[in-house]
């Protein structure tokens, strides 16, 4: 016992106070000087100082506490804001872990973190309001909240936030194209909550179709699992029920088990359509041979309460198949609160919250946005054209030398990202090499407006919005903490590219999205990947790099283990059944 | 990937074929054995002997998958019987730990374990059927039934099932004693979703607590918990709440930790009135260590949505008491289904279902009870006093010599229990020394009917219910199966004692009662244990008896593997505080 519990102090206070061990350092080489320290500020002072700085704290508020919020959280160091988190939810959870959540590869408790626990940090002054943001008031700068607790507590509770800043990061929600029917009967899987749903109603299904009175018609039907939208988070669940119903359910409900049936529908011609093509047809062969009934080019019209009809694209036939379950997973809308939003600052006709390269809202000087809720609209170079040519010609003399380019060269590719992705397509090594391109053989020394226009005319269609990813929001969390962190800094020292348009400098370099790749698990223990590069790879060995990459990458220790442990208990006792 | 694999396959082959190591055995020493007699039944004379056989077997329902039916289904090895098995869980759940799991000390998952993996035996003929029993007919052998799983899936459905026996192990409800507003507004701590509810209103009281529109008052009711009963149920859980609290969420809702408060209700004179009076006060004291308010002789009369009110049994006095949360564990109650068959029977006026001393429901000779939802009738000794006098005075003489006794002896003691327990109370060897007790220093050599009446007089005071325990129910299930197990030998051999009333011997032995102790954890790692005996152990090596015992009961390996991880997790990392 005490040798337990002298581990689980050590470990806390380790945790509470993770400067305990440099603490420690300083004590053995400067006791007495931290002592004279300690002296020179009596508590009445330090107190006074306290409340002093309280006043002078900007707010932050923070919407959503997903891969986006959570990571401007985790790497929030500025001890100047005061921060304000609101989300309906008090966790952080590991979603790209929710389809093993649905079937008990991996407990739904294992891949999620209190937000409270991730911001325990000392010195940072972080408040967490279990709430859901109704309407944001971008003129007033306030927002306006709703307490999610279940209402046996007393009634809804309403309260306004006042903020300085304001990030958006509160994701998105499924997508139904407004199909009749998907909201009532359909399950989503973008929640914690949802994926115990569908775990749940598996076993259901199961029971149900073992009942005495179930006819063999009827325990097909209650037995047939659709999955709509071949995406990465379908194709997975797809596997992932394949997998519990071969190697736990068949063995426990052997009566019915060849009545089962997964059947995956995609409107496109093919799954995984992101991803390369060697992968798709990999991952189609692998569902055939599985007995995953996979229907390409046919997009779901209605879904009832038992049928799903479905209209294929090539002939133009309409069907409607029997089924018990259905999980519809085809991509993101926007939320309701921040479409509202939108209408307020001029963004109503657009399809989603735009930012610009820094993430800030447009139209909106203290909003940020990022993760789903947001995408980036970025500037176009030719929009630019005249502008860009103009700063680079200093004197105003109508054309530019090489030299004279040359100082605003990086400002170029760092202002306008499409360049540098176009130059790395081309195979050139840099700017010049561009416009030494359609020099030609002229070899002119000077560059006029026209030529500059040429060069670039191509560069602009290289802008694709960034995918809707885990990967992306938190490198965009990220990156916002890290301005929020030198915000006084660089708005001494700006560090980012010229602006075109103004005068100085942007304060921050842009953001930019580095990607690292992406899994496709397929089952089986098999999954492909596709690495930086068009590397692919697929097989047992990616999988295993799989469990590597995702166990490093889970937010704390506790969950790292966790979900190691449930793998092990997985490979060692199966799934569980039990319906809770 | 592969060693795991193999590892996996081979737990499971073991699993799944226990007899495995056995059947190696077999082969090694006599393989031509096994191979002439698997020649001697060809295929076809196989088949139509599995036919024959089903239609002889006697269909047996077990109604319930707690302790009792869960037990009863372990503990049966006659293949002889089709059994099929009706209860809305289709888990069993290890209800003993079910106030860990209301704080995550213990997760729910670890606690149950899916009936069907635990009759997954060979050569068993057992259906499992998920749904909920809605009356039992015993004038036509049907059970009707039904569906429990949720109704998207197509609707309720009813079934009826037949049965030659029926094992009636549903279980107990709470008991609410008709307090007004205890079934809208109280949690009860019975099922493992008793427990999860639980657990994400604790959190929900916190989190609403730390809104910034909640006065103190306010905060102050939120957190009010409020555990009424002072039964081993009712303590643990404050027990356990109190460790969370202190623990865990002290910690990450420091501005509203202060306002905390726990409230034990008992409206007898002090809590744990089943155990022996050192750990009652152990145990009061400990609490009133921890800051947890006991309040004894205090009858709840009323809960609301906000208060609970209270009358003191000593002052008469009425209170209201506003809470936050009222988790209610004062007994159990008969549930609607059972009191309807006791009405069918004949048992209506009765609080619960009374069973003869083989667990056979009196009034039905093909119905068993057990567990909470049925009580052991016992028969006394001085209804039978002439019955049993007469069947040891085999000339009819109107006396007996001690010789004439000797016969009878063992059948009366194991007919009627309750003459061992005032044997051993009254520290006599045997019933001849009860008999020389009552003839006083006259020593005569017969014994007549009066002395007979006056020696056994004081006995049936000894009678007492057994409790609504797990290990009663346990007990009673092994015995139950058992029974079953040796239903044919034990027509021809009965090994019961004899009836004194009829002619012949009982088939079985009536169900005895092993008492192995009781444990009470009373939180921060101390638990006290009533052994047998009337041993008391109190204290931190007291908690780890209690972990090894806990550990050792659990239903299967896996169970056994979650929760002592679950217990290392909590030690290393603390309870998680995530609503979900």
């Amino acid at each position: 016992m005490s040798g337990y519990a002298f581990y689980r102090r050590a470990y806390r206070a380790f945790n509470d106070y993770p400067s305990l061990t440099k603490l420690a350092v300083v004590f053995t080489v400067s006791g007495g000087g931290l002592v004279a320290f300690s002296d020179s500020r009596p508590f009445g002072g330090a107190y006074a100082d306290a409340i002093q700085a309280n006043h002078n704290k900007r707010k932050v508020v923070v919407l959503g506490t997903g891969w986006a919020g959570t990571s401007f959280l985790k790497n929030l160091k500025d001890p100047s804001y005061e921060v304000q988190v609101v989300s309906p939810r008090n966790y952080f959870a590991f979603t790209p872990l929710l389809p093993s959540v649905t079937v008990g590869t991996v407990e739904a408790r294992s891949v999620v973190e209190p937000v409270r626990n991730i911001v325990k940090k000392k010195g940072l002054d972080v408040k967490f309001r279990e709430a859901e943001c109704l309407k944001i008031d971008a003129v007033n700068k306030k927002v306006y909240c709703r307490s999610s607790q279940d209402t046996n507590l007393g009634g809804e509770e309403n309260f306004t936030v006042d903020y300085d800043y304001l990030v958006v990061a509160m994701g998105a929600r499924a997508n139904t194209f407004n199909t009749p029917g998907v909201v009532e009967n359909a399950h989503f899987l973008k929640e914690v909550e949802d994926a115990q749903r569908i775990r749940r109603t598996v076993i259901d299904c199961f029971e149900r179709a073992n009942l005495p009175t179930i006819s063999d018609e009827e325990k097909k039907r209650i037995l047939h699992f659709v999955v709509v939208g071949g995406g990465p988070t379908g194709v997975e669940f797809a596997a992932e029920l394949h997998d519990f119903v071969t190697e736990d359910l068949a063995k426990l409900y052997p009566s019915v088990k060849d009545h089962v049936k997964i059947t995956l529908l995609e409107a496109a011609d093919h799954i995984l359509n992101m991803f390369d093509k060697r992968i798709t047809a990999f991952a189609e062969e692998k569902f055939q041979r599985d007995g995953i009934d996979l229907k390409t080019g046919s997009m779901v019209v209605k879904v009832t309460d038992k049928e799903i009809s479905t209209k294929e694209r090539a002939t133009g036939e309409n069907r409607s198949i029997p089924y018990g379950m259905v999980v519809w997973s085809t991509g993101i809308g926007t939320r309701p609160v921040v479409m509202d939003f939108m209408k307020q600052i001029g963004q109503g006709n657009r399809r989603v919250l735009a930012t610009d390269e820094w993430l800030r809202v447009e139209g909106s000087d203290s909003i940020y946005a990022l993760g789903d809720c947001a995408t980036i609209n970025q500037r176009k170079v030719m929009e630019d054209i005249m502008a860009i040519f103009s700063k680079a010609d200093k004197i105003q003399s109508g054309t530019l030398t090489i030299a004279d380019f040359k100082d605003v060269i990086n400002d170029i590719c760092e202002r306008y990202p499409q360049v540098e992705i176009y130059l790395k397509k081309q195979q050139l090594k840099n700017f010049l090499d561009l416009l030494k391109n359609y020099q030609g053989n002229a070899q002119k020394e000077t560059i006029d407006i026209e030529l500059f226009k040429a060069a670039l005319s191509e560069v602009d269609s290289q802008m694709k919005n960034l995918p809707a990813t885990a990967q992306v929001a938190a490198q965009q969390g990220a990156y916002l903490a890290n301005c929020f962190n030198r915000m006084e800094a660089c708005e001494k020292n700006p560090e980012g590219p010229l602006r075109f348009r103004g005068s100085g400098r942007h304060r921050f370099r842009p953001f930019r999205y580095k990607h690292f790749g992406q899994f496709a698990p397929l089952g089986g223990e098999q999954t492909a990947a596709q690495l930086p590069g068009d590397w692919v790879s697929i097989g047992h060995s990616t999988q295993w790099l799989w469990y590597s990459v995702y166990a490093s990458k889970l937010v704390s220790w506790r969950t790292r283990v966790l979900v190691i442990s449930d793998w092990g208990r997985r490979f060692i006792f199966g799934r569980d059944s039990s319906r809770i």
